[in-house]
């Protein structure tokens, strides 16, 4: 059999729009020379490429909604982009099962929209989750705003579909609530950052809807003081379903996109909600109490759902919002929540010491930050000293004990950093699964094991 | 370096001590003529056995309290068993981390309560959980009575250390909240039954503990009547934690043992419990009334948690009790629960057709169910009847989109079905990946994927 010299299926050809599928959000992403993209319209096509691309030893990198911040998914030289947004089909909701059945495409909001339609709850909640998708956050094992009480997106996938290099559509998991039958793989395959193969539909595991979430926030002088807050609320027995931080940095940059009601006047912020049925206001009552017992300067209580959300929404806008400010490099660092407070002193330490403006805000209820350590383009000293910041940021977290990828994972970004945080041995162990799936190499070459 | 011919650690001697060890709780377990026993003490102990088994190749079979039902822990001609029970130490109960860290010796209760003692709660509930282990646990990734509302195993274990075969110590997963850098292999190493490497220590997530459960007892005319209970419960905003299924034979199986409190005069009986905080009387009366309305014939709520502890008391007697009538094949198919009325009815038309005595029960809430069909040991054609009945009902749960094993796990027992499930190429691959662990083939050989 010849191997075929160009891809057998339709490819973009307009250069502004390959151009769109060149780059993620992760900072300083160019789209290499030469590349192809393809949009998947089904299995068929993922399955085409898969072949193709195994015969021709060409790269192929997996893509979604292109939000990835450690460039898993920017093109490759020489490689093919294939896109699957299209494979959005959401099949199954199913409330007795209490399971959804869709596409890699669908964005995460459309299914919890579509699961509390019907009662249900999904709830992995990356702050991109209005534009982000399932695929994407399955490759990533992506988290967000309320892992601290319920947990991350592998908690939530109980099946998959998926295609590997040469073609071969494979299944993983299982539809019943339980199910022991050979190893797990449906878990290896979650958050290995299109590695192993290409996601083309996921059966995830639903929860009965929560109340609609009320909100406490609080003002602290000093992040230091925050973050004990954080560790007296650890001890809460009815769990916040939220514990956000932002810094006077954060919530400025906030309110000047609009005014979301954050006040302007305070070294940090922590947003903390409470979802859980019937007891709500009662419980961010009693959050209240214990904020302003753990030093908070100023508490208020956002108990309608309306007002509720506003904040939310300003936390959701940080993203965009610390964009407009300029490049930066993002952290995701977690480690353990009593060491939040070292992980906070140490980065403004570093931060000083480099002399570059960070913004110190993230999942501080579970341990995982995002300090954003700001650059200016026009000035490579400067962006060297944000990287070497940072650098020592994800060394600092590791001596912590923590980890140098809570949720964004390891893409490009963090590659360098993977062998110290898992061994040389175990790296090595890791990059020999990632052949046996993926024999020539050819899914994501070069990121996350740099192999 | 030359190759030992016999292990350089001690072994057990006493030939009754070590027939204890020989077997499981699985039917037809038998001790094989040539093996030998290691109590390991410590994690140089594994390190040393593991050395000497790879440069042998001989079989090693890791076991922990030997109540596994397939048969994964029952020792191998010319094999060694590792028990693994002597590494006991639990060293650490964290509550601001939310963690436990210990020996895989452990019992499962030992944790449970120790989390109490803090506040904390380990959900996962086997229903031997006062005797068996956490390695154990981890090895079967072992289900329980909490699985409706709290999951299984895998759903509580952050991070493992293992031994591999060769003797190299590994660490997998994460001590922090989230952590995503490089590939999940706890997961992986998650309801391997002790074919890839043996656990010597576990780290487990913690819950909030919740409130003492509170108990309804229904009785039905029969148990598709039962069932089509479960399957409105189901629909219940506030998921009950715990859904228990027992036939007229079970109840009177629990009842000689002891007086639990179950009624005789019935077809079926279904155990529903709430352990929502605050509200829990008010989630147990409300079940009441639904399960009222779905044709129960007689419904008692036991709103004091003591009488709520008799009745689960019962449901967990409820195994011995079976062992006490005589031996039997134990099934453990797991269908979607909207199949469950017909896995019942087809499981009872097999048993008249075959002429075999089932006893119906099992987590009904997970569709996860744990029929018992018996035989007489003293004649050979029941037994034949019993397993073909076995046989059939494994058959029917697959056709039903089900699983051959929702949480004993594949063992021997499940072994001949697993390609079934699996599909040939899948078991190939899942192969594949035990080879990458133990490439010499001598964890637990001939099990599970029969290699």
């Amino acid at each position: 059999m010849s191997t075929p010299t160009s891809l057998p299926i339709r490819t973009v050809t307009d250069p502004d729009v390959k151009a769109t599928y060149a780059v993620d959000q992760s900072v300083g992403a160019t789209a290499p020379g030469d590349f192809e993209v393809v949009r998947a319209r089904d299995l068929g096509d993922v399955v085409e490429v898969m072949r193709w691309a195994h015969e021709t030893r060409t790269p192929v990198v997996p893509q979604g909604a292109r939000s990835s911040l450690t460039g898993a998914s920017v093109a490759i030289e020489g490689g093919v982009v294939l896109n699957t947004e299209g494979l959005d089909t959401l099949s199954t909701v199913d409330p007795l099962e209490g399971l959804a059945v869709l596409g890699p495409g669908v964005v995460t909001k459309t299914l919890k929209d579509a699961a509390a339609a019907e009662g249900l709850f999904y709830p992995p909640d990356p702050a991109s989750a209005a534009f982000c998708t399932i695929g994407g956050n399955v490759a990533t094992n992506a988290g967000g705003l309320c892992c601290v009480k319920y947990g991350v997106t592998a908690d939530y996938v109980r099946a998959l579909q998926l295609v590997l290099p040469g073609g071969e559509v494979v299944r993983t998991g299982h539809r019943t609530a339980k199910g022991v039958a050979g190893l797990d793989l449906t878990g290896l395959f979650v958050g290995s950052e299109g590695t192993l193969g290409v996601v083309t539909e996921v059966t995830t595991r639903l929860l009965p809807a929560p109340d609609p979430a009320l909100t406490v926030l609080a003002t602290f002088g000093s992040l230091e003081a925050a973050s004990v807050a954080i560790v007296a609320l650890r001890r809460e027995r009815h769990r916040p379903s939220l514990v956000e931080l932002l810094d006077r940095a954060a919530v400025a940059a906030v309110q000047a996109l609009a005014d979301y009601g954050f006040p302007l006047d305070c070294e940090a912020v922590l947003l903390v909600q409470s979802d859980r049925p019937d007891h709500t206001s009662e419980d961010v009552q009693r959050y209240a109490g214990l904020l302003t017992d753990a030093g908070a300067v100023d508490v208020a209580v956002a108990d309608d759902p309306a007002e509720a959300d506003l904040l939310l929404a300003g936390r959701r806008a940080l993203s965009p919002a610390l964009e407009a400010k300029g490049p930066r490099y993002l952290e995701d660092v977690c480690v353990p929540v009593g060491r939040l407070t070292e992980l906070i002193r140490t980065g403004r330490e570093i931060a000083a010491r480099h002399d570059v403006e960070i913004v110190m805000a993230g999942h501080a209820g579970d341990g995982n930050l995002h300090p954003s350590i700001f650059f200016d383009p026009t000035d490579p000293p400067s962006r060297q000293r944000a990287h070497l910041a940072f650098s020592e940021m994800v060394t600092a977290a590791l001596r912590m004990g923590g980890t140098i990828t809570g949720e964004h994972g390891v893409g490009t970004l963090k590659a360098p950093w993977l062998a110290q945080e898992l061994g040389e041995r175990e790296l090595e162990r890791q990059r020999a699964v990632k052949a046996l799936f993926d024999p020539r190499g050819i899914l994501n070459p070069g990121r996350v094991y740099w192999s």
